[in-house]
């Protein structure tokens, strides 16, 4: 049998083949939420909260219920179970329509179903609703304050997930080193900017079987919240899997749109169409972007071996929990996968709970803002002891073999060839420091984990069928939330086959056909999902290969397989094809399925024990940015003409998808460190549009260079990781790239043009008052 | 482990749990084809040819092109692949639309989509065909004639099929008989009187995958032929498992309603939908039932042993081939199976082509009309010699362990078992020849196989995966239609598993979702798809029970489950859930999905030889009806009142399906002994619509006591066998009351008042003739 490193023998992985959502996406015939349609579909409306902060006394929906065309008016009090619903089981804070009390402006509480969506706007209307205005608290630092308006009863000073780690001696590592630096920084909220507005579909038929078409990452997840929360057993339920207009961390957990379509359909017996309009998916109805608020402390020897870090964080986590407790450890498990020798090591993160939108996982979750403080203050203490800012990362940067301070071992690293790539290909050498004023360079580095354990779900399992062509189906519970899952899949399972791409055909995501899965988050999907796949390929091929080598008369173990093709080891040319040995085994009764499981070697992380110790993560991925930018020195307005992205993410299985993902990144990116921030008045949105929210568009693209650092990753499908480090990585290089070209530093994102010119102002200042001195 | 003959430990074998589909169906969200619908759906008809037989000069469709609302047309000779096809590859005669000839008053010539039915119909009438005319023959044995015209250029004297059989000397098993006896008897053409109309819908995507929804009892079958018809993979092509509006056999095959909307999508690129009108659906464009004209010798000893049995048939096949090589072969299987100590066998039968609708498989497909003849001949053999017909048949009734004159086994027997219990059931000798005039009563009997190898595909295959709540789906190729394959499907993984039956949720039928299946035809869901599935059950329980074992720290050949519940062998009240096991083992990454085979343990039919040797079958089932009759004497028509049928279904797996079945094949039998034909002039249906074909209503449905003889077949899932050997038995025993009636013998199928008053008539001139010697 081949070994799977061997690479030169691989024929589908490392090849660019076409994405298998290309011609549906291209053409128009893929099927998103918005196009799922049935006959007599009933159109839903949620009414929403105008207060930030109220109790509700009273609800009338009497003259709602009477319009012609409505048929169906559901509140929170008479048609949910009461039963509250959250991502773990002690964080369930959350009713699929408000009961007694409404935490942000945008609160679900009530729903129409209309025979359209104008006479379903006008019920919104007709329902009266009587709120107690509650005093309402927006800043973070106020609501932990012990007068402050508490938002949910069993959650004393807003504080709704505290986490304090700590490794090592850390006031110890403070005294022995030999420089110790303290900054503060700050990231802003941000909104999801989903290309498609959130919505949902669902029908439920007369035998209480409840079918849902909803964006989602993870539709087992769902299944399970839906089923908790309406009391449906999961078997009753089926999540499929529309084509996912984005989705970058926001559709995992269950929202609301498909309690509402779920349960207006059960009242009804039609199918419910919910679809949000952009200002309620922008403006809370998908989960969005922690602020982080940091302060953070590090300790280092002159030669810039970093000693010790220490965080104390704020973040502002709006009404209700969500995810915020995978959100409050991201950026640690991915930090001490890129920085693993540190001595010590102490974060203490206060997610305090205010009267804005519930904030979620957005692409980065929580790790994005940690690197983007660690990657900058990186870049002024390496200035402080005037060290070269690639080689002081270099010195620090992860080793495969070294076993970081909380026990996790660094599987695979390529961190340091990141940096070196990077730096080549960007002349760093040639520009750094060196540049004509107002044209900077700088450097930023992140990682990202793949493989984790979330708290429940963390195997994968698949199946493989085989029809009469010698062609293959397979069954697997990822989705594709854009990010080229499908096409990894299907190459995954065609080349541990033999098969050619094309002859794999993928069912996936659907609760009711497929095995379960984690979901596409965590970054899981290529070291998890993708490996369940190779699992029940590889079983498959050896049914295959066991009813060959009874038709060629040889040795199984001789036998390999290409392109469709069975032949013995060195025997091209002979050989049986797929179909052949398929038929052959159905005329003995023997009918292909393979399947296979996996389960990536973890220790489990203890949500509520505040300290989490051992083998976190499946594997690291690193990715080092260089970012160059422009400064008008008169407006303050940055640009990024171009950057340079190296990136280990393991074997890259398809190249054009690794540079694809590493463009969608740094576009991403740009948007946080230079334009975006979901701005807030009493509570209520200000920039819920594009009209409002500056995003960046095709114009503000830099040319980027992307290198691809071949690693391998043993544990991973033919050596593969993940791909998205380097969203933790660009913003510090901006911010760092900025530093370079005019002199100032900009601790808080985004990095807009106000900022630069305060900044200018301030440094006057303070040169006025030297020359003053 | 339990062994599954241990009946007491059942949960659900044997219990009349409700079909799974019956809350779909009751209440009306079952989907049938004519339900489905898809956003710009085209509406597709057909251009049928107006002669019985002619050449097609040429063909002008430019007029309906241009008519508005046209999409496209399509003929054979422009738009098809010009590929024959057809069951077996020595039997391809057909095109999907005909190119060069039309052989029936309704042959596919041509075909239109347009935006709705009355503009498609009315492009219909726009195109221009020019007919050479031929000279047509409808009557078998004019088209065996030298000189007659010939339909295929391959088929000389029209014999589409021959079947030649010998088994022992046939010449020394009559000259040894002490008596020996020859009638003629005759069937009528029949036409499927489903429920709903034919119809399909077709989509076809940018990628070239083409979904198409068919009545359809054998999604594989229908993939295959659309695949390599339309030369398009067969993993592009997904046929779905639309709820059947009865299929009887007549949904296996590939018809032109699935072509033309395939063809027609791929033209447009938009979803298409053909739905024929009943006059279609009735006239042949699904397959109508082969009237069989038999000469039957046969030779007994004074005992009532049947030594020899010689058949001359010629039947009417219609225009083209379609199933006819099964049709020639069914009934010598099935006799050879009730009566199969026999000395010597002969059969002859030539399947002839006419220019009259293609005949195919029609519920009880061949036996049904061999079985007529047998059956009758019995009763005037018993007669004859003075002997009770019911011990005649017992003397001669298949005993398990018998090897027939074929050698095949009788695995499993309890043919005399039914005839006693419905001679005692229906006080048969208190009134066999002892009722006031015009009263009578008869027995005839029937079996059929179950398994068998039609070709190809023997072998079924089946998938489990469990649920986190424990509960299961499972993946099965077979379909229902009509007669409770889904429950029993269920029912049989239930079981085996050890949980609640809803606890099992059916994906089935769906070529993409599920491992190939032979389908739902041949009497081979329970013997053959059921097996597979108990298997996968099996497999998937295994793995349950290995999670659970170490759970429980049990030893694993210990534990045994039953209604969602593992526990040791004797402690019921300790134990574990099923979600237990299922949830412990994900948290070990273990995933359970059950993997099941089955293939009947069969010796090939060699379709072409002319002689069949070996194990034809996987297992007989057999029943005995008994029929009253009361006949008016003035008018002729012949009630019946109630009828007694005794079935040996093997185990009974849901007794209600079992009870359903009986009425189900009753009432069918009814009409074909008692009122349908279709009928004919110069080749055009008379009688294609319910205005003009006589069927049987519920008023005229007899009192039927149905009783189970519980027998058990080894190989069966839980001992069962199938359900439809009354089908065969029903018709010859209300000819045989009849006779007890009156003294008349009707030879001639349907026994239509009007034959039993000639047959009055022709009696009075005997008697009349008699008295005058």
């Amino acid at each position: 049998m081949r070994s799977p490193l061997e690479e030169n023998e691989y024929s589908i992985v490392g090849q660019s083949v076409p994405r298998v959502d290309a011609i549906p996406k291209v053409t128009g015939s893929a099927r998103y939420v918005g196009d799922i349609s049935f006959p007599r579909m009933l159109h839903g409306k949620i009414l929403r909260s105008p207060h930030p902060h109220a109790r509700i006394a009273h609800i009338d929906t009497t003259r709602a219920e009477i319009l012609a065309g409505v048929k169906a008016v559901i509140t929170g009090d008479r048609d949910t179970k009461g039963v509250r619903y959250g991502i773990f089981p002690r964080t369930r804070d959350e009713y699929a329509l408000a009961i007694d009390r409404v935490r942000y402006i945008g609160d679900e509480v009530a729903a129409v179903a209309a025979v359209d969506e104008d006479t379903a706007e006008r019920a919104l209307e007709l329902i009266e609703v009587d709120y107690e205005v509650l005093p309402p608290v927006f800043d973070p630092l106020e609501a932990i304050q012990e007068d402050a308006p508490q938002l949910h009863e069993d959650i004393p000073r807003n504080k709704s997930v505290v986490t304090a780690l700590e490794y090592g001696d850390v006031q110890k590592a403070f005294d022995t080193s030999d420089y110790v630096r303290e900054d503060h920084f700050d990231t802003s909220a941000l909104t999801h900017c989903l290309p498609e507005c959130y919505g949902a579909v669902a029908t439920c038929d007369p035998s209480g079987y409840v079918d849902v078409w909803v964006n989602n990452q993870s539709p087992f997840i769902k299944q399970k919240t839906l089923s908790s929360t309406m009391k449906i057993p999961e078997h009753k339920i089926r999540l499929h899997r529309p084509y996912l207009g984005a989705a970058f961390g926001s559709q995992s957990e269950m929202l609301k749109a498909e309690f509402v379509a779920a349960m207006l359909s059960r009242k009804t017996n039609r199918p419910v169409r919910v679809f949000l309009s952009r200002e309620e998916t922008n403006a809370g109805s998908v989960r969005q972007k922690h602020a982080f608020h940091m302060d953070l402390k590090s300790g280092t020897l002159k030669d810039g071996t970093i000693k010790a870090m220490a965080f104390h964080v704020i973040t502002d986590g709006g009404a209700y929990i969500s995810i915020g407790a995978i959100t409050n450890i991201c950026g640690v498990i991915c930090l001490l996968g890129m920085y693993p020798r540190l001595e010590a090591f102490q974060y203490h993160c206060d997610r305090v709970c205010t009267n804005k939108p519930p904030k979620g996982a957005m692409r980065g979750n929580g790790a994005q803002q940690i690197q983007w403080a660690v990657e900058s203050q990186i870049d002024l203490i390496a200035r402080d002891l005037g060290l070269d800012p690639i080689e002081f990362r270099i010195k620090n940067a992860a080793r495969t073999g070294d076993v970081n301070i909380h026990k996790s071992v660094i599987t695979s690293s390529a961190f340091s060839e990141t940096l070196l790539a990077a730096e080549k290909a960007s002349r760093w050498k040639k520009k750094f420091e060196k540049q004509s004023p107002y044209k900077g360079i700088g450097v930023g580095c992140g990682s990202y984990f793949h493989s984790f354990d979330y708290g429940y779900r963390t195997a994968s399992a698949a199946i493989v069928k085989f029809n009469e062509e010698g062609r293959a189906t397979l069954f697997s519970g990822n989705v594709d939330n854009g990010s080229g899952n499908e096409t990894m899949l299907v190459s995954v399972a065609a080349e541990e086959l033999g098969v050619p791409f094309a002859d794999v055909r993928l069912v996936n995501g659907d609760t009711l056909l497929t095995p379960t899965d984690p979901g596409s988050h965590s970054m899981s999907s290529t070291t998890t999902s993708a490996m369940a796949v190779k699992s029940a390929a590889a079983d498959a091929r050896q049914q295959v290969f066991e009813i060959a080598a009874e038709e060629m008369e040889a040795n199984i173990d001789d036998l390999i397989s290409r392109d469709g093709k069975i032949y013995v080891t060195g025997s091209p040319r002979r050989g049986i094809s797929f179909k052949h040995a398929i038929v052959a085994g159905l005329m003995k009764g023997r009918i292909v399925v393979g399947r296979g499981n996996y389960q990536p070697h973890l220790d489990p992380v203890n949500w509520y024990a505040g300290q989490i110790t051992g083998q976190m993560v499946g594997a690291y991925s690193y990715a080092t940015t260089i970012a160059e930018v422009e400064i008008d020195p008169d407006t303050g307005v940055i640009e990024v003409p171009s950057l340079t992205v190296a990136i280990d993410c393991g074997k890259p299985l398809n190249p054009q998808i690794v540079h694809g993902s590493v463009q969608g990144s740094t576009l991403y990116c740009l948007g946080q460190a230079l334009y975006e921030e979901a701005s807030f008045n009493n509570g209520q949105m200000m920039n819920p549009t594009y009209l409002d929210y500056s995003l960046p568009s095709s114009m503000e693209m830099p040319e980027i260079q992307s290198l691809i650092v071949e690693a391998e990753h043993a544990d991973g499908p033919f050596g593969a990781k993940g791909l998205d480090a380097p969203v933790n990585a660009v913003n510090a290089a901006i911010a760092n790239a900025v530093e370079d070209a005019v002199g100032v530093r900009i601790k808080e994102l985004p990095i807009t043009p106000e900022k630069v010119l305060k900044a200018f102002e301030e440094k006057k200042h303070l040169k006025s008052d030297a020359e003053v001195r």
